[in-house]
């Protein structure tokens, strides 16, 4: 059986074909088109679905990931920011357009879900992925299965505060100290502003001005000798490590698996954050297995690709 | 079918004959009397056992609930501090002993499993549940079962970071400022200490010594109307609130139940509780469900109950 998988964006509408291992067929997209009512969006989704399908009779399913908070059960979207879109039924809408069953999920719980079964964790027991890119996105997925609890809305591993005091950083979410306000690439870019004001003869401040300023910035800075930028990242990989360890000490997970900008660094950020983890975790020194500390491999097609397996679990 | 729950502590070894739903038919107990070998007290368990199965063909198994770093799969118990044992096979000894199936947990696991399937979250298909006690243990029960994760260990709420600043309490895990620093028994005990140092003349003071404080101390205090007895209390919600608020986050868990001696407060923990959990969770404003924060039920005997059903699982 084939699953068509759909990644919903702000900006562009992907759908791909894909086996039940988790191997892109065949891809198609178009820009989003943002605003404009769900229904009309959800018809273009249906279009390259059946674009997609054509001639073919193994298609079972399409599963979608969508941004915003949404009812897994109930295949509604709650609510979703981007979209500007409330209490829609994505699912019955999609279903009766193109005649396949539908399965929602959030977006980043569906690229997670990628990840987990064909990605950096297959074969895994179980897995928690975390996004470090705008904010802290994330998703774990345990026994094969997307975790949604009782609301059907994804968990948000992002938002478990690491450092509650009255002068951390706010997130967007209206909790100050969370792991997204430490640890997204939006934290490491206010930390290397932060930096670069206070250190204006800093290599930091030849690669870029406070306008210019990347996730990376501070990593090619560092490359180049900078100590103020080595203090940066340091600081950075501690709270990640913190947030890191919580998760660990609460799932003890096979595999955590980082993807995002920041991730790109690969083992520029992974070798000291596995190093900073360790001592972290409770009852390390008894245990005779590890959480495997890794980079999700699959980019920007994790989307698509956990879309179209979470089709593939009805 | 009928299954023999046991709870092995420190001071006693108690156990339980328990029907597929919970209900305790008989019970039977005897001082753990340590320090002594593993085997030894493995002995006294499997009389206790053959006692309570004598002349019933309708004993399934063993489920036993034990304090330490236990593997679940391979029923080896890895270290117990309060035992003082380390990497022994306690499954297989015991089923050797008893021809009886042997299940192990930790005894936090074990106590949530009760809670989760006979207790406060009977019926509900996901439960968090936290011990307020000499630390924070606690369990996570997902579709019925529990959450152990790779390594085969508990899972590890307490030991949450909430707040990663250098002079937040240490706890004896040795990282400071998680979950069981500030919302144990013991925290609340420390923070009424700091409290009746700093207001000789409040009504703490009068009602207890630094040396006969207890958790409830504060709770009497504040019933008697001493403001700094309520600040205490405000202050220990507050951190609980944290730690509760990021577990819903990550799990949104169907319940959430406390249980030890701080939990006994009931509604006057709960209540203030609730509220200031409430804010704090994320997507809340769409959700249509929310978590139920409840108190445990089982009382002492949820440590039996639970080892009982997860012998039932198998």
């Amino acid at each position: 059986m084939l699953y068509l998988g759909v990644d919903l964006g702000g900006t562009n509408i992907k759908v791909a074909l894909v086996d039940a291992q988790g191997n892109i067929l065949q891809e198609a997209s178009r820009p989003t088109n943002l605003p404009r009512p769900a229904e009309s969006v959800c018809d273009d989704i249906a279009e390259l679905c059946r674009q997609l399908a054509a001639g073919r009779s193994d298609v079972g399913g399409i599963g979608v990931g969508c941004p915003g908070t949404v009812d897994d059960r109930s295949g509604r979207v709650l609510y979703s920011n981007n979209l500007a879109w409330a209490d829609f039924a994505m699912s019955d809408y999609l279903q009766a357009a193109t005649g396949l069953p539908v399965r929602l999920a959030n977006d980043a719980n569906a690229a997670a879900l990628g990840e987990a079964l064909a990605g950096c964790a297959k074969g895994a027991d179980s897995a928690v992925i975390l996004t470090l890119g705008t904010g802290v996105g994330g998703g774990v997925v345990l026994g094969g299965k997307l975790l949604t609890g009782y609301t059907g809305a994804a968990s948000e591993p992002g938002h478990m505060v690491i450092c509650d005091t009255p002068d951390a950083p706010l997130c967007t979410c209206g909790r100050r100290g969370d792991l997204e306000s430490y640890a997204s690439a939006t934290a490491l870019i206010r930390m290397t502003r932060e930096a670069m004001q206070e250190y204006p003869g800093s290599t930091l401040c030849q690669l870029a001005t406070p306008e210019t300023v990347e996730g990376r910035t501070v990593f090619d800075a560092r490359d180049a000798g900078d100590p103020v930028a080595q203090a940066v990242i340091d600081r950075y990989i501690h709270h990640l490590a913190v947030g890191v360890a919580n998760l660990i000490n609460i799932f003890f997970p096979e595999v955590i698996g980082l993807s995002g900008g920041v991730a790109n660094q690969g083992e520029a950020l992974l070798a000291p954050l596995r190093a900073e983890v360790d001592p972290l975790v409770f009852g390390a020194a008894y245990a005779d297995k590890k959480t495997r500390l890794v980079a999700c491999t699959l980019g920007y097609r994790a989307g698509v690709i956990g879309a179209a397996l979470l089709a593939a679990q009805d």
